[in-house]
C-alpha cells in the first residue's frame, strides 16, 4: 500500500513583515510547478494558498500576518516525488532568504512525515510527545483476547514488544529489567518470587540466573509469551521455551484470583514484582476504577509478601507527576503500613525517564 | 508570537474501499463547522477538500484511492481552536467507524505539532528522526563568532546545550561523560589529561574530582564556557568559574595550533579526550574535507599521546553506519598504527543509542 510523504517548512518572520509581500513573493514558485491556485484570503488573519498538483501532490502556503509562514507538501511517498517536494521547499526556502533575510528568525524544517505506511514508526511517549522510531520491520502482528500484540525491529534498539500502542520493552532495555528487580542490590539466591505479569520473560531469565529457590510467574495472555519466546530471544533466551522449570514455573492465568489463592493459603514470597502493563488487563470485574484496581493488586501482594520482602514495580514517566502522586496516595492507603523508595532510570527505547518503585511493610518495631 | 498547531488523523482502510463514498460520508462533518470548501477531485488519484474557517483555522481531507484518508487541521494554538480541532477530528473519526468499520486497517493520531512557537521542541535525531523534546523554557540562545549556542531546559533531562541544532549534552547525561572518560576502568590518579573541546565541562568536572596531575582542556568558544558555567551547573559543578585550578587549565583556544605546538614540544599525555562537536570547528583553513580535518586531529593527537596512552572520543549515532565506518578506515591511515574498541552507551537526552572509541597505539613489541 503505498503511503505518504508529508513534508513541512515552517518561517518565522519578524512581526512587521508584509503578509501581502510574503505571499507574491513566494507565490511564482509553486505557479512555476503548474499547479492548481486556490487562494483564500482572511484579511487581518492573512492568506492561505493551496497548490494542487496533477501527480496527486498539493501544498499549502499559509501565511500568518504576525509573520509565520507555513508551507506543507504532502504527496505519495516515493523517490521521485520526495525530490521534487525538497527541491520545492529549498526553493521557498531560498527565496525567502533573499526577499526577506534581515527578517528572518527562524527557519525549521523537520524529518517528513510518513503516514499510512504499513510499518508505522510513531509511537509517542507516555507523557505524549511525538516520537519517530527506526522501525524497519513488522515482526508479529496479532490480536490476543486481551490486547493488541506487536513485535516491531528498531535498527538499534533490536525487537520491541508494543502491547495496544505501548511500547514495553525493546531487547536493548535490560536496564528496564535491573530496574524492576531492585538495580542489582538484592540477592535472589534461595528466595521466592512472584512475578506478576512479565510476559517478556525478561525478569524472570535474569532472577533464574541467580539461583532462587522458586519463581512464579503469572501471565494472562498465551500469546505474548508465545510471540516473545519467538521473537524477543534477547530479553527472554531459552526461559519460555518451557513453562516449567528447575527453579520456575509460568501459570498462564488473571493473577488476581492466584493472588487470592495465595493469600487464603497464606503462601509467602521474598520478592514481589509487579511488571503488568500500565493500564492492568484483568478479567476481574470487581473493581471499577484503574486505581482501585491497582490497590486491590498492590493489597493483595502485601498479603503474600513476607514480613521483610520487597515489592518492586515500574511507575511511570518521570514527567507524569500528578500520576506518580496518584499511585503514591494508594500507598498510603494498604491494608498494611508501608514505605517506599523511587528511582529514576533511563530505559533506551523509552526515549522518556521511568520512575520505578521499591514498596516494602513498615517495620512495627521501630 | 501566536504559534499554530497541526493535528492530523490518519486511517487506512482495505484498498476496496470506495473514494466516492468516503468522500461523501465525511463531507457533511466539515460543511456543519460553516467551512468554505474547495474540492478536486483528481479522479484515479482521489479527492482532496480543503475547508477554510472564519477564525483563520482549516483543514485538508485528502483520500487516496487506496483507501488511505488523511485529514489535517492547522489553527492558531490557543486552548479554545485545540479543543474545537479535536472534536472535528473525533467525529471524523466516529463517523468512519459508524460508516466503514470492517474496512477499517488502523486510524492514527500523532499528537499535534507545534509550529512557530517561541520554544522550539523538535530536534531531530543524528540518524534524522522526528523527536519531540519537553522543552519548556529557553534558558539561553546566542550566536558566538563559531556558531549558535542554546541552552533549553527539558523537565526530565533538565538544561540541554544544543550547538548549531546539534544536542551536545544535557544535564542528566553522565552517561556520555563516563562513557567518553572510558567507562570506570580508567585510573585517572597523576595522570596527564588533554581535553579537546569540552567546553560544557562535564569531563573536566568528572576528572578533576579523580585527582589527576594536570588536566588541560582546550576550547575555542568562550562563550560556551560562559554559558555552561551559569546554566549547566549539575553538569560542571564549579569547575569552570575559573580558568586555572590546582590540577587544570583551560584554554580559550583553537585546538589545532596548540596540538602542533604540544607536539614540537614532545609534551605527552597519558590521555587525550576529543569531545569536540561533531563537525569540528576551527580557525585553521588548511583542510577541506571534514574527514582529512578529523584524520589531522587524530594525527596530532596521536603524536602526543604516552606509548600507553589512551584516546577517547565519541562516535556517532550507532545506526550511521557508514559514517562510522568511514571513522573507523581513518584510524587505519595514521602516522603511526593504531587499535581501537567501541562501545554503545545509551545518553539520555540523545534518544538514540550513540557509539564511543577508544584507540591506542599498537604495540610493536608484540
Amino acid at each position: 500500500m503505498a503511503a505518504a510523504r508529508h513534508s513541512t517548512l515552517d518561517i518565522m518572520l519578524s512581526a512587521t513583515a508584509d503578509c501581502n509581500a510574503i505571499f507574491k513573493g513566494l507565490q511564482s514558485i509553486f505557479q512555476e510547478q503548474e499547479m492548481t491556485e486556490t487562494i483564500h484570503n482572511w484579511g487581518e488573519l492573512g492568506y492561505l494558498a493551496t497548490y494542487v498538483n496533477k501527480n496527486g501532490s498539493f501544498a499549502n502556503l499559509r501565511i500568518y500576518p504576525h509573520g509565520l509562514v507555513l508551507v506543507d507538501v504532502q504527496s505519495y511517498n516515493d523517490m521521485k516525488t520526495g525530490e521534487e517536494t525538497e527541491q520545492l521547499l529549498n526553493k521557498v526556502e531560498e527565496r525567502t532568504k533573499e526577499l526577506f533575510n534581515k527578517d528572518i528568525k527562524r527557519v525549521k524544517r523537520l524529518p517528513a512525515i510518513v503516514r499510512g505506511d504499513a510499518i508505522d514508526r510513531y509511537w509517542p511517549t507516555a507523557d505524549g510527545r511525538l516520537v519517530e522510531y527506526d522501525i524497519d520491520e513488522v515482526v508479529y502482528d496479532e490480536d490476543s483476547a486481551y490486547q493488541n500484540i506487536k513485535i516491531l525491529h528498531s535498527k538499534q534498539f533490536g525487537n520491541i514488544l508494543i502491547l495496544s500502542g505501548d511500547v514495553n520493552l525493546a531487547e536493548s532495555d535490560l536496564a528496564y529489567t535491573q530496574a524492576i528487580m531492585g538495580s542489582g542490590k538484592e540477592d535472589y539466591t534461595d528466595k521466592d518470587v512472584l512475578i506478576l505479569g512479565g510476559g517478556d520473560g525478561g525478569i524472570l531469565y535474569e532472577i533464574v540466573k541467580l539461583k532462587p529457590k522458586m519463581v512464579t510467574m503469572v501471565e494472562i495472555d498465551q500469546m505474548v509469551i508465545d510471540g516473545c519466546r519467538k521473537y524477543m530471544r534477547k530479553t527472554c533466551g531459552d526461559v519460555l521455551d518451557n513453562l516449567n522449570g528447575d527453579c520456575y514455573q509460568v501459570l498462564i492465568e488473571d493473577c488476581i484470583p492466584v493472588l487470592k489463592r495465595y493469600a487464603k493459603e497464606e503462601r509467602m514470597f521474598d520478592y514481589v514484582i509487579n511488571d503488568l502493563t500500565a493500564v492492568p488487563i484483568s478479567t476481574s470485574p470487581e473493581e471499577d476504577s484503574t486505581w482501585e484496581f491497582l490497590r486491590m493488586i498492590l493489597d493483595l501482594s502485601m498479603k503474600v509478601l513476607k514480613p521483610d520482602g520487597k515489592y518492586f514495580t515500574q511507575g511511570n514517566c518521570v514527567n507524569l507527576t500528578e500520576a506518580l502522586n496518584l499511585y503514591e496516595e494508594q500507598l498510603g492507603r494498604l491494608y498494611c503500613p508501608v514505605e517506599f523508595s523511587k528511582e529514576v532510570v533511563c530505559v533506551p527505547s523509552y526515549m522518556e525517564l521511568w520512575v520505578f518503585y521499591t514498596v516494602w511493610k513498615k517495620r512495627t518495631d521501630a
